[in-house]
């Protein structure tokens, strides 16, 4: 049995985790963190829980958590993140880092998007990107997993096919991406507000949003192609889905069938990619780790439509996936 | 042209009185005010009057405001609302207040349920409660108005007909409520953020809501009885619109239809309250100035069903329908 | 591992259904029906299962089935339901079933509620109601199981401790139930089309809804009482969650600490009931078997807040709990 | 006081415009039609309107209309629209036609994206297309109006304005929208239903949608370009609005500023067109006949967002629009 501690467990994606991992033969929870000093039951924080996992948020440091698990999950924002897992992973701790932290390749990269300086530099570009699809045999082997982000894995899954097959070009890449709320976290803000957000669609971010150069480098790596790209995510009133319509300038001139076969060839084996030939619905991957994901040729364009839940395949789902290839346990193990 | 100053311009009810105060012939909207003092622009607060209306907030005192307004419309908080009026209502100023400070009949109670002291005893109990139904011929002669709750409104225009013409008992009344997230105000907090409240029901402020006393008390004074209830809201996954269900014990063996014909004996000309024979749903009075009602008989007792928008019937079009007594227009005007 | 058919696979209790047994260890799903004749594949007809069920929808007879099946989930309509049902289980086959069929004690009542005849007379009065909580004994020993209705559940969870301890009195009971629209069913309709019902909130069946006699008779029979009641339905703009705000008249003086305690001693070895001492929202149980129930004392009435998933602890989850139960597999067995 | 007479009043987009029309000074509905004989009263069709129009729907014939009406707006759908219309128009009535069936400028592209055959083939091409803000002074001028597309009035407004300065290419525009469910109608579907939308998202008609070709003509023709495009609506769950996400290739380096200047010098004397520097939202512009557009470069892209109410300025509050310049009523009237 693994024990497991989550960092920063107030918000959804820990809330998604721990529903996960109570249902993991393999996983025990014996500690979950928050910043915040006042010692609430995870059950008051999290009324889903109420009677299912019993313990009290903690305000500690990490090496008093080191004492007590084997593996942590942290769900801190970034930079708090890596300064919290570098002392852990000193000590030779297993952790699944859900921050952007160890994503991008190269701390100038990671300084220009996120500002300040990176508490853990050395580690940066040698962290694989727990995207299993793409970097199954790195994950194996790591202590450490940079898990990605929610659009970024919708857009990959989707476009890196295509561009490593050479039927897109990597030039003028358009990726168009609507998400559910919950994927803007738990803190009240105005914009989140219910009365604000219902009944209402807006953009956000245009041309400025941290993912762009997650899918860029990601992309670019999973595909061995140099994307260029324009990103922009939209905000969907409903609580949970990512669904991402991509444009990619063919090469040549394939149909929808052959675009169609060559992502079932690609994710033929893959428990958690779904292939489909109609339009898939954001609802079709609720409440679960699968990706579905379909393509069309419209004009001189690829459209590819890729849907996921953002907690889950985008966080938590994922998280859990990358846990069992870290442990060798069955890769699907808590995920079906 | 009656020149309009709105109190506290920021939330939802005021954004609602501004749109229709700007479709008004005889009103002019000449200040909006803010406790913030960052004097942004009405537009940028609520970007819906972008283009529309040229004003900034602005954060000034009572008497600098009574040189420039003829009325004056308070969206204010309880206690602050009355702590401004007092001047105004001084000087002569015509006031429709939003808040509770001038509904509840005696100062004790308003103490019991809002704390603190009253900041202006001595209008307490003498301000017309303004829904015109039930106390036309007062509003028309005020100067101050108590702008009804929202849910009050739902439950004493359904209620107060059966109780004042003696077919239901004024004990023992369950008056169910449910209500948009709008009702909730914009300030943000965890339980009204999108990702907690969509998708979600649930009841609040059980046996403890302050609208508990304003409906015993209006409720009787509407009626001429002395109402004994429970009053239990519920918010709803949607914006706006309240529907209230009220159990009332019959007396004697009044049917289905005579409840019907003597809701609509009572509403015969009133231009916004209709009486349904069908169930009628909130949507039904969305963006409407109207109160949609019907009962049923089942068992021993008489259910009543209504139905308004919260911020319409319940706020602001409550409050321009109070501002066309006051000053002798048509009370329709601005509001069909 | 037990060979499952599932009897009208196309609507939302059987999708879920389906969600849950291909988590569980013990049952396999070998036929899936529906009462057209066109073999869609069970992923074309409901998505979310593409990839994870390889089954076509057959429009097949009982004796057929039989052959094939040891246990039959019904999700058939009312009728329909128990006239495929009879053949199976005068063959032995066991089965639960989703529909109202056999969940009335009385052919009288099933007439008066459901109109035509009932296809299968003898059986009435005799199948346990599969509300383990309180018929657990019963279901254990049957073959065949009357899956409870989702209000019914909701409301005899709250409200049977209070009745049998004879805390509340049995008359007079006000049940004002809200549930989301996935309890309408899958067919369109213009009463749950999506521009109709949402935003929206109201309320139907006034007076007249099937579940009132089976709150009354299986609410009686778990308490040992004889309730009247009067149970209102309302409709949320949400996928799925019934809250069921019950008033029952205090017999005596209980505090609210009291009915807590009751609630707490009668359910202390449950394990999908929780009670909470805060108020519970549809969403803290949403997709989860599990019940969160609560009381307060208001006035001389004992208000009781219970919320369930309509789906799951409605109608899916609480099937497969009674699967367990005949069976004796442990009762949590793919629910947690 | 001009007569109305409303064809297939029964859907989202007449009541909308209904609404509108009760609140207009100078018009007065006298006949609204139904192609169902069943004479309902048009308050049981739309409760909204219960108390408010006194009027039964009637299947009456063009001739028989004739008499009655000075001005048709005609909510049917293609074909059925111009089969009415025709003798409408040929006896000289003034008519405003919100479906296709007069906005594409050739028969021969209508028959290829709607089928059939044209029924009024010799008026196609010489209809105005009923975009104030790009057509005034032929809809002035004329008898008969095409009432725009919603999504093309989205993406026009945005476009058109960038494409005639030059400053993007013709070529290889992505037009990405997002509409409301209500844009569907109000048909009972599966697709529509709302456990089916709500909580979800999806794209729809990708590269089949017909709009494709009314954007690509109309967009054409207000900015004197010759555009190829590739359109995608999505379906959002809400009521109503669209946002339309556009990206245009850059001709030269125009700056994010000096596009917004472009668009704030195309539509300065435009009553119902805000530019706004903010990223808009649907919500901003719902229940009004207001566009909200905005324009920022990324890369060596300009992205355009645009937000209307689909069923106001997409389609009824746009009808009154050109109602009002037909016969020289204010252009706003009734529409702020």
């Amino acid at each position: 049995m693994i024990k497991i501690g989550i960092l920063g467990a107030t918000g959804y994606t820990a809330l998604e985790l721990i529903k996960i991992l109570l249902r993991h033969p393999e996983a025990e929870i014996v500690a979950v963190t928050s910043r915040q000093a006042d010692q609430p039951h995870v059950g008051d924080t999290h009324h889903q829980l109420a009677g299912r996992l019993d313990l009290r948020l903690e305000n500690c440091e990490p090496e008093e958590l080191a004492d007590r698990v084997d593996c942590v999950f942290s769900c801190l924002p970034h930079a708090a993140s890596a300064s919290f897992i570098k002392p852990l992973a000193d000590l030779g701790k297993r952790v699944i880092d859900f921050s952007a932290d160890y994503r991008l390749r190269d701390c100038e990269t990671y300084v220009a998007w996120y500002g300040g300086t990176h508490p853990d530099p050395s580690r940066v570009g040698r962290v694989p990107y727990g995207l299993p699809e793409w970097f199954r045999e790195e994950i194996k082997k790591a202590n450490l997993i940079a898990n990605p982000g929610c659009y970024p894995t919708s857009a990959i899954l989707a476009l890196a096919p295509l561009l490593k097959a050479g039927v897109v070009a990597a030039e003028d890449l358009i990726i168009d991406s609507k998400s559910g709320v919950s994927g803007a976290g738990r803190t009240p803000k105005l914009g989140t507000l219910f009365p604000e957000c219902n009944e209402s669609f807006s953009a956000y971010g245009v041309g400025q949003h941290r993912h762009s150069p997650e899918i860029q480098q990601l992309l670019g790596l999973a595909s061995g192609t140099h994307p260029t790209l324009i990103f922009t995510p939209h905000l969907v009133p409903m609580d949970r889905g990512i669904l991402t319509t991509a444009y990619a300038r063919l090469v040549g001139k394939p149909s929808t069938s052959e675009l169609l076969d060559l992502l079932r060839e690609t994710y033929r084996a893959e428990p958690f990619v779904q292939v489909v030939s109609h339009l898939p619905a954001t609802k079709d991957t609720s409440h679960t780790n699968f990706c579905h994901v379909t393509a069309r040729v419209v004009g001189d364009r690829a459209i590819t439509i890729s849907v996921i839940d953002n907690l889950i395949k985008g966080a938590s789902g994922a998280a859990v996936q990358n846990f069992n290839l870290l442990y060798g346990f069955p890769e699907t193990m808590a995920l079906l």
